[in-house]
């Protein structure tokens, strides 16, 4: 097998066969990009912040028994994580009304909710990402309903953990996106990155936004900001 | 009572109270909108064809044991109905791709579903009636699960009712849009009207057009649909 073509081109990540076929090799890149990929730029160091704190996220579940497809880092910018078959649904977990929510049900940017909510997406750019209910994924069998309770009960798991943990960091999980994937033995893992990609994190006190709210809204300082999240989740400075 | 003054003027209909404070009585109107009210127009004699095809459809499903506001027609455009309080969520079930489906889910107009889907909309022209799914339901507290689970249920239930005798009229019927609410005892009532301006029907074997879509897409003939639909029904000729 060449081990040196990519296999997968993604906005975020390129992925790339190993030596070994249930293992794959992550990139994580500098790119940004927001609103499915009409605004673009390049930010040095995101590639590796992403890659970092993704690490730390997957290490803080393996500790709560949460499985999942990371293995280890492998350089400041790559991983190795275990190959699966994605399935094409984003899963988003919310606590505070943020972004999409507010446009869609009218609540305030930074409402509490009583609740987390969880959302499923349609994993489709020519679509634009569309929101599912159940009947909508059983038509596309894009999951079978095992596997989207599975999906939304790790996921509210996931929630809780990482809640709890950022809290002592002095941080709110506003929402967050994760992604799943099936194993060559049919298992369900939890897959793809965790970092302020595809996470809201708001300082608690100030309320500052230390995500890619940054780069969306052009609030300036995006890499400080990712900088600013390694940094209280322990990791070690890279300014 | 003042029963002349409207309590309610909606886009195709208005409600009036009548001296009994369980009834209201409700107006059938000649306007036509479509696209949240951007598309508008007059259409001589739709009013007195829904309310008689309204009529025609909850006649059927109180055959079947399905609890509804309609009380009787007291004229050609007028109904007495059950006053409730309306539950802000339009139910759709679709048995065939159609409208906003088509465009959420990327499948060509007229793909046979292998089963209904329902889908809840929030009503709410502000926010452009969006999807909600059951957490963003609880969240606003627009219903609470039971009777979620009861709209489900009942809607799937006058699928089937219609279906079956749509068919015996050569008719498929594609989706339609339901609202619910709950009386004074707090019973949950199919509420609103069944109609070509709230379901698609298709005819079986040309596959024509014969509700709102025509005027959506400015196929012609609206009014002469709308009466096909009447008379296929069992209604008289109104031309
Ligand atoms: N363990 C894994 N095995 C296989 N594919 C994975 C795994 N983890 C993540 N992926 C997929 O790899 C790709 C990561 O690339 P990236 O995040 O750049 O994608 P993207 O541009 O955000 O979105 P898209 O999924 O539309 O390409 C995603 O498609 C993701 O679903
Ligand atoms: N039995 C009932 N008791 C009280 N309200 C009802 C009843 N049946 C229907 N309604 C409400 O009466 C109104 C009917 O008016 P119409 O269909 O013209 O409204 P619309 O313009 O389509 O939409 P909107 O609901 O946004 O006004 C709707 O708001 C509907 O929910
Ligand atoms: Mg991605
Ligand atoms: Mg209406």
């Amino acid at each position: 097998m060449n081990t040196d073509s990519v296999l997968y081109e993604g906005k975020a990540k390129q992925l790339f066969p190993t030596d070994d076929p249930q293992v794959l090799r992550v990139v994580y890149k500098d790119s940004a990009t927001a609103f499915n990929g009409e605004k673009k730029a390049e930010l040095g160091g995101k590639g590796t912040l992403n890659n970092q704190i993704s690490k730390l996220f997957f290490q803080l579940l393996t500790e709560h028994g949460v499985e999942h497809h990371f293995i280890k880092t492998i350089s400041d910018y790559e991983q190795l994580v275990k190959k699966v078959s994605i399935i094409p649904l984003e899963v988003v977990v919310r606590n505070i009304a943020a972004g999409s929510l507010v446009k869609r049900v009218g609540l305030p940017e930074g409402t509490q909710l009583s609740h987390p909510v969880v959302e499923f997406y349609y994993k489709n750019d020519d679509l634009g990402d569309p929101l599912m209910n159940h009947d909508h994924i059983a038509m596309l069998e894009l999951a079978t309903p095992d596997q989207v309770g599975h999906m939304r009960q790790i996921s509210l798991q996931v929630n809780d953990i990482l809640q709890l943990y950022l809290e002592q960091k002095g941080l709110m999980l506003v929402d967050f996106k994760l992604e799943f994937g099936v194993d060559l033995s049919g298992r369900l893992l939890l897959a793809d990155e965790i970092s302020p990609d595809t996470c809201r994190f708001w300082d608690n006190t100030t309320g500052k936004k230390l995500d890619k709210d940054r780069f969306r809204q052009d609030l300036g300082n995006v890499l400080e900001a990712y900088q600013e999240i390694y940094q209280r989740l322990g990791g070690a400075s890279h300014a």
